[in-house]
């Protein structure tokens, strides 16, 4: 598929060991036969290829949140949604599907997904996503204007449900627009 | 898929007994391997794991309709389609698929699905679905706002029909509506 | 599926003899293990069960087109777009997919597909079908109103294969209502 | 399905000589088991079968980009893309996806797609096909007016990754079109 995007597991806490996709394969077109393990500046320890240009990301999100695994996808409807938003955001309310998001046990919450501008220079980048990470406690996830979606969890499995979760609640938005509903 | 719901089906009825899948994989992300069953008041008699926290709901169903199997859902169109429609309930009418449902024997029928406000104390909302069930005897199904689709039949082949049938209908409105109608 | 419809095949021209599919199955909603050999009036002469209550529509299509083989189907697109149209038909216009159709050679193709209303007593509505099809003499299909398409070939693969093509240009032209196209 | 199209690959640079699939498998409603030689004229070297009519657009593009594999695809998004713009092309700006194209470095890349009228004589047509690939030398690909699309590659697994993330492209421009955007 022209569509997926790629992802991390960290190995190991501190210090912070990531194995993570390697560049050139997180279109998604190749099918995924090299990881690398990196450390926390994204040097490669382990295995051959260059790491995902987007590791960084990676890094700052096992590092803030804590998270056993990070997942990065393209979808048509993440694209869509983030460009579509004016604002710097995207609100969630009231839908019983938020309660497959980690801790979220009524389907009375508002989950705002943060959305970045997106770039070419992630190292860069990062101050900025550690301020929005920290800003944004209680954010499950964050999106990067027509690109994808970032989101986070204890392992794979968990990350991999929140991604199921969120691209579910992508697409009632994005048809809901096309009926009734503006921006 | 994040996007299944959760099932019973009657084992005896004096006294009403139900296998139902347990609370936890009703958002449908685990393989569905735990089942319990309960009595009539929704304690567990065998196997381990806590019911669906909307058990109520379905030994409410198996009563007033005596059917033999409930099916709840959550799918795209059956969240716009709850979600959208500002009254308390959705008119689906003059369709051939129809004729899906249990009973009904022409096109030219109007089916009436009854809406729910979502809650998370079903126990507490039983006299209120008792009452629409009660009200509303041709009913094949009822949707809960912002959440899904409960349907139920003789069994669950039966029950799964309806799914399919009324899925098929939520689809032709809510592109419909993309189109040209509006509620 | 919800949404298969039902199918024939012609046994013999003269008699004419039809293998088709029984009632009951016809939405879709069962494996075809039941097929009926009938004659030109729908009388059973092989096999049990009851012929489709549409076997006379599959006999005067078999009649006045000569076709070997006659699909009905039931879909999404097709249920909209008979609904949607105002007119006593369809028109669709200058899609390369039109040469998917029989004996169509350029793009520069017009087809007129006629909308019929849907009725529960199609022995009644035969000599109104059989005159539609007497006027549009080049009408490859007809669609049945908020109901499904007919179409026929010389054999099962040549009716299927037009059921792909019209399905894809249905979709084409419903996707672009939803987006500048009015009726 | 009958929504595939057609493809070449190169056999040999100097003289050109193609493998293409043949007339009449091109609306991909058959497996693909016919497969002929022809070289820079069309003409058949090897094989039986009659070429597709559109073999000359396949040599002229072989030619003008030094392309290993050409592919075609009919698709519902390519479609209505192809007929909705007002203008002689398509333009794809800002889109992360637009990395998954040949040499494209960044999201930052404005794709623009030449759109031709559809014709049913491309011999004729020839001139002016390479008019457009000889003025617009940055172009992926382009569309054919109510038709499909052409992309081009090192290789078929190039070209496929290219028709992959050009139809993800036209999805979601197709989608947002049915949201907010107006041509």
């Amino acid at each position: 598929m022209g569509t997926s995007g790629n992802f991390s597991a960290v190995l190991s806490r501190d210090p912070l060991r990531l194995a993570i996709t390697v560049s050139g394969i997180d279109k998604g077109l190749l099918s995924v036969d090299q990881i690398v393990e990196i450390d926390e500046r994204g040097k490669v320890l382990a295995g051959s290829g260059k790491p995902s240009a987007e590791s960084s990301l990676h890094i700052a999100i096992a590092r803030a949140r804590g998270a056993g695994a990070v997942l990065h996808t393209h979808s048509i409807w993440s694209t869509i949604l983030s460009d579509n938003a004016p604002e710097t955001g995207l609100a969630i309310e009231g839908y019983e599907m938020l309660k497959g998001l980690d801790g979220v046990q009524t389907h009375d919450h508002r989950e705002w997904l943060p959305i970045l501008d997106n770039t070419q220079d992630w190292a860069a980048a990062v101050p900025q996503v550690e301020a929005i990470l920290a800003q944004q406690r209680d954010a499950h996830a964050f999106l990067i204007r027509r690109h994808g979606l970032y989101t986070w969890g204890r392992d794979l499995a968990d990350a991999k449900r929140q991604v199921e979760i969120l691209e579910f609640l992508f697409e009632v938005m994005g048809r809901k627009r096309g009926m009734t509903w503006q921006p």
